[in-house]
């Protein structure tokens, strides 16, 4: 355990969030992000409390959440730290309050735009950003549809989430089961997978339809360019494809805490978290997240 | 010739814009507009004189531009109909002034939105949208760097339109050509062609670029769907590519007109037409066009 210097802070870490972009700081290719290092610790979100402080903003007993990496203690110089409130859950804050949460939020609102009426449409909706984007998606009048792997995920994506409906994407037909649960088309496909969930989605975007580009978990471990989908419909529907960083909308996130925890406050958001005991297991559970293994907001319990 | 009824004009046409949008119309491929159905009048953009008139906001005499299509006379209801100066140069209406012009300078600054210092790219450039392109590109502060094909294209960008540089797309190493023209890559692709140039330009695109997609005539005779680029590049890049129809900018034609007009004006944009004599040749210049064997906007002089 280090010792914290003048202007620093300990930090005795409780949770620790595995997310899908992890698995680019894992690679060397161009990215707008540099890889971690051999060597290094690798990056995450987390929350602890604070066990020792050099450092004027920050006392001993403090809740907070950091990006303090895979590791039991962390050091800080206090950027980027943020205090919670104790009564809270403080593992939102690695979820549907936090990262996740605000990639889902924002990427739907600002690009996406979802109208009332339209059909949304999310893969990995079990997860923390998909079960978001169908919910919200939901409150702002349009219809959800989900996809999601097996039938566990399907029922708790239509039963608990409350979606409008939900796709197994290891159904023999995905694009005939996608196109029956969208007959109107699709207006905005949140897109965070790839792959065959991307070719089934394709001809069944609408004209005008947007497409914000959150991830692509099913391609991350390519190991040489795949083909993308037919350019011609861009022109032709007028497409919107825009890839963006949970970075660019940083200034939204005060309105995104007030209003997404509104939601969850009152019920109209449900939250499902996958908890592994034990930061020794965080490896296998990142292979897993890769997989589609976890189901819900995957987080790691480190004490 | 026929005879206007009440509410309608007669015009005749004495010029015709042939556009590569055309070819989409030509094809029962799923698309935003219908396709002209065999039999019926090809649609073109065209200038003419009103010969009758049984319509109030018109009289004999007056020179219009319209939707006449390729005819020599045309009847129209007066809708969408527009009263040109007839001291200025009427056929202007259909390219720098009319539909191709805005093309170039909604899609530039709405989608593309390029600054100061930036590089802008646009294939075809020494057309009718192309050449506006790079033009209000470098109004705007931007590098502009354009692709045309054949040496008398590519002087003619460079030494009559002022783009910065210009490359050959028949050159043997287009992507090393394209590579050393644009060393600090490329922030804004303005796409019109698709195929071998768009290759090109993909690996080269900056963080956050904008590509406007406003046609992709290398593919238009596609028979089979053809493999998009590299979509990993939307998500690691942060690229917003978006289709778009002239008509969703509509509402800019007034500032367009007069700010573009007023280019025109002050020299500070360089206009290139190629007309083609008589209505007979619009089907050779048309397939001309498609191969790029025109030089400048190509018009058809119909009387």
């Amino acid at each position: 355990v280090p010792e914290p210097r003048d202007g620093q802070i300990l930090v005795r870490q409780t949770w620790m969030s595995l997310d899908p972009y992890m698995r680019g700081r894992m690679s060397d290719a161009p990215s707008y992000a540099r890889p971690v290092g051999v060597g290094e610790v690798m990056v995450a979100g987390t929350v602890g409390e604070v066990t020792a402080s050099h450092h004027p903003d920050f006392g001993a007993g403090d809740i907070v959440q950091l990006y303090g990496g895979w590791q039991d203690y962390a050091l800080s110089n206090g950027n980027g730290v943020r205090k919670l409130d104790p009564a809270a859950a403080p593992q939102h804050a690695l979820g549907v309050l936090g990262m996740p949460g605000l990639t889902a939020y924002a990427g739907l609102l600002e690009i996406g735009k979802p109208r009332a009426g339209e059909t949304v449409v999310v893969a990995a909706a079990s997860g923390a950003v998909g079960s978001l984007v169908g919910q919200i998606a939901r409150i702002k009048g349009a219809r959800a549809v989900g996809i999601a792997g097996g039938a566990k995920k399907v029922a708790h994506v239509k039963e608990v989430l409350g979606f409008d409906d939900c796709v197994d994407h290891r159904a023999p037909d995905l694009p005939g089961a996608l196109a029956r649960a969208c007959p109107k088309g699709i207006d905005v496909y949140f897109e965070n997978v790839g792959g065959a969930v991307q070719a089934a989605v394709w001809p069944l975007l609408n004209e005008m339809a947007r497409v914000p580009v959150c991830g692509l978990i099913a391609q991350y471990s390519d190991e040489a360019p795949r083909p993308g989908p037919d350019f011609l419909s861009i022109l032709r529907k007028h497409l919107t494809v825009r890839g963006f960083l949970v970075g660019h909308f940083a200034g939204l996130a005060v309105d995104f805490r007030r209003e997404v925890g509104g939601w969850l406050a009152a019920g109209r958001i449900k939250y499902q978290e996958d908890v592994v005991e034990g930061l020794e297991r965080a490896p296998q559970a990142f292979l897993g997240l890769l997989k589609g293994a976890n189901f819900g907001k995957l987080l790691v319990k480190i004490a």
